[in-house]
């Protein structure tokens, strides 16, 4: 068959515009550079990684990540708290102190109806990962003005409040360690990077409590033979709430233990420990409990007379300015 | 002149060769990202100088280079001290506060005839840059057991100390910030980036103090044009200790400016003050003085009964353990 060259031209004609359309097609497209931008993100992360780290108090002295980097068990610091003239200064006072501890999760639970914009905005600018909850303990179990301070211990159903909420988010099995701060006492750093190692319940000694210099278990052969108090020596678990930490996979395995509102006096700790372990099983921390990292201290009721004298005489300070 | 089907052929042949050829360079060429990346990238810097000053100390208390490689100015933090049950707690509290600032130096005061291994061992754990001094105050002016606390203010000869040294060590015309800051009071960390910008003296509103539930200079087109308190309004410079700093350079130029230990009660303040600035020409810090950054707590003095009891029954606490 003769080949006509208007026929080649004809075929060349189609295929050169279908790959012309098709080069033009590829231009229109924009750069794929997720695979650079994928690299270059990824270094971002670990950036962001080490930044929270390091702020969060990785480079405030407290022992790296062990184990080729594994990540800490977290600490899980349980905060009740109620509204006072001096509620806002102890929890600045110790979101500082917390703000300095790696792999810690704040879990702040309010006595009230519901959570107060003081504590909500407190926690939102503190810089330490927060969970905020409120519980309002029930009248008849509530402190009445002039009741003393032991007639009826504060933040029990917060604390138990807190455990729920452990127990409804944390998956069986994780590990964490789980500490009851109150707002007032004060917390050395070291203490944090002691319980961190809390297997199932770890105890030590607890400075100006119980009308003694300290409270402390007392140790032999790197177990806890006795304690060290003044007050009730009876109780099964003689101890300060700041004086345990519990692990987190042990709490979700007993899910029923919990503080007792009814305990007698002294044994609201006992109602607890006692759902968890034997007295012998307890984890001495802090050097077998020869070192106090924690105080119980506590802040004056301020008196505010005069607030009470200017605000008759309408001249009371800006009640829009939150102290 | 008559167009042939072929040479219209021929020209669109060339024509699309080129066009083709054309194209398929640009297919080879490779992506152009560099916009996106050096976005990224840029991100990445700030990342890593972050890194750099947090790793280096940079939010421990070391001065940072700032803009310009500009070191911000020192903030002189000055803590008189003295020996009780509750003051290891309270320094370690506080330290904790101050390592979250940089820039800072503690100058720990403590009203002793010589240092404390106490003290001098919490200031060398705490990672706060300090200054260790001591003097003790005179007999006829010590605070006796049942005086009220107003009846002889503490800590004026250790302030006054401080500021001996100060004035021995410190360069004039030296930028930094002086702020008087008791063991006892709860203190924001912004407080300290309002207080950094002093140039001569700054005030703010202090939390708690004065039977109030706060004291604040009043301010009207940026200026102090009076002050909300409730008690000796008639004083030149009715604020408390800690509502106020003092800018280094102006305290190096008054060699004679200090605490007045023969002040009558609540003009402390004042003693210094009056030797430095006229209330006109304080600074305003603190959204004009409408927010509470410093809190005047104070802690209760712990009872320890129960020590004393066992301590008679040779069974005390054990002396040998720090509280």
């Amino acid at each position: 068959m003769r080949v006509k060259l208007k026929n080649v031209f004809i075929v060349y004609f189609v295929v050169s515009l279908v790959g012309l359309l098709c080069a033009l097609l590829q231009l229109g497209q924009p750069c794929d550079c997720s695979q650079q931008l994928r690299a270059e993100r990824r270094r971002g992360r670990d950036r962001d990684r080490l930044l929270a780290e390091l702020r969060s108090g990785g480079a405030r002295g407290e022992p790296r990540a062990q184990g080729g980097g594994r990540t800490l068990p977290t600490i899980y610091v349980v905060t009740p708290t109620y509204a006072r003239p001096v509620q806002k200064a102890e929890l600045v006072r110790l979101s500082q102190t917390l703000l300095h501890v790696r792999a810690l999760h704040w879990v702040v639970v309010e006595d009230a109806a519901a959570p107060t914009a003081l504590v909500g905005g407190l926690l939102a600018g503190s810089g330490v990962p927060f969970t905020h909850l409120n519980v309002e303990t029930p009248p008849e179990r509530r402190r009445r003005p002039g009741d003393p301070p032991w007639l009826r211990p504060r933040g029990v159903e917060q604390r138990n409040r807190a455990l729920q909420w452990l127990r409804e988010t944390r998956a069986p099995g994780e590990s964490g360690v789980v500490y009851f701060a109150d707002d007032d006492n004060t917390y050395s750093l070291r203490l944090f990077e002691e319980m961190r190692s809390t297997r199932r319940v770890a105890v030590w000694p607890v400075g100006l409590v119980g009308g003694l210099r300290f409270e402390r278990p007392l140790v032999a052969g790197g177990r806890v033979v006795g304690f060290h108090t003044a007050w009730k020596p009876e109780r099964p678990f003689p101890l300060d709430m700041a004086g345990f930490a519990v692990g987190l996979p042990l709490l979700l395995a007993r899910p029923a233990a919990r503080f007792d509102p009814q305990a007698e006096r002294g044994y609201l700790e006992s109602s607890l420990l006692g759902g968890l372990v034997s007295p012998a099983e307890l984890e001495p921390k802090a050097d077998n409990c020869t070192q106090v990292l924690v105080w119980h201290t506590r802040t004056e009721k301020p008196k505010l007379r005069q607030e009470e004298q200017l605000q008759r005489e309408g001249r009371g300070s800006d009640p829009h300015i939150e102290v």
